[in-house]
């Protein structure tokens, strides 16, 4: 083990467990944003590996309760977890966190049915990285955006570059919402960081758009030339 | 092969090579949205699996530009590489496809060196499923936000819960880029899809809201009590 046993009660910790690609940008980006991290993997290699980055890295089987109540994760007010392909050591490690009391679980999953499975034993968020990219990708791939979020079944943002016709022109006179259904709600104009998009925005050539509305309508706006 | 050899010129059409996880989501989402994609995997029973939810997938080893030749990958005017774990191979992919002419080429990176070498290589666009999610999720974790998108380092779009104190209450008087910085683009109520928020918009409770600023001001939105 190369971390304490107990740390602490610590309502901002998060405890990580499995140390795959996944796991390993969530506990990176975790600690960067100054939050505590337990993470645990059941290799001693990854471990080691992840010792000199990561506060707290601990060789522990989390299918194992005795094991997760010796760490302490029971103090800790979230723990997700990232056991990606080994569906089985997956749903065995959320149900001994409901076992040891946790409440607040977040699970990987690698495919529906599993997805499934971990909502229905009690994981309260169930994440599906691949799944999301690929359909994020997909939008991405037969458009001119250059980022898409879908928000329900066909409201969507995206970030586009400033269609050539709207050039030079003011928001107000470009009337997205009248014209094209869309809103035009940020923008980052060239050397500049984003911001609101407001009636008087002028939008020099290179600027990026933020763009809400339908997906049919943002699309055919991003693709306006 | 369980494909015909030549699908012939579609400039809408989408090579997909590498039916992992994240490739099979993007192909059949690409189908989903009316698509022409051609689905390559060099295992044979993987191409099997997958012949009976995809139009065209064919079993063939794409490091190799004769293959890629004979299936008339250079027709197609998008490519997206899928192979992840073994970055050899994904790497003299993205080199054979160079080599018979494909441009617009996209490609999934396993870790912050495989992603340096696809663009070094003449990748045009670099997906980092893992990474990505991983990053998104340490934000939602840590916050109440619901979905979060970045924008730059510092401007941010999520999804959240009406906060408390603002149930009840018209977009107009809660004036939120007055009093916190943010604004508010997109509202869900109860029963409805999802739509601009406009300053009349009443927010009742289990409302869900889109929200745009800074990453603390929103956090700090989100976290109303």
């Amino acid at each position: 083990m190369s971390a304490r046993r107990n740390p602490g009660g610590d309502s901002h910790g998060v405890v990580v467990i499995g140390l795959g690609r996944f796991g390993t940008y969530l506990a990176v980006t975790l600690t960067r944003l100054g939050h505590e991290v337990l993470a645990i993997d059941r290799d001693l290699q990854t471990v080691q590996r992840w010792s000199s980055r990561l506060d707290r890295v601990v060789q522990a089987d989390a299918t194992d309760e005795t094991a997760l109540r010796q760490l302490g994760v029971a103090d800790f007010k979230r723990v997700v977890v990232c056991i990606g392909a080994a569906v089985e050591a997956s749903i065995l490690t959320v149900l001994a966190l409901i076992e040891v009391g946790e409440s607040a679980i977040w699970a990987r999953a690698t495919s529906r049915k599993h997805a499934r499975i971990l909502s229905a034993i009690g994981a309260q968020h169930v994440v599906f990285p691949e799944a999301e990219t690929g359909e994020r990708v997909a939008h991405l791939i037969v458009s001119n955006m250059l980022d898409f979020i879908g928000f329900g079944d066909d409201f969507a943002i995206a970030k586009v570059r400033v269609p050539p016709p709207l050039v030079g022109r003011t928001l107000a006179e470009v009337a997205p919402a009248a014209r094209y259904g869309v809103m035009v709600v940020g923008a980052k104009l060239p050397g500049r960081p984003y911001e609101y998009a407001v009636a008087e925005t002028v939008l020099p050539e290179g600027s990026l758009l933020i763009v809400e509305g339908g997906i049919d309508q943002v699309q055919r706006f991003a693709g306006l030339t």
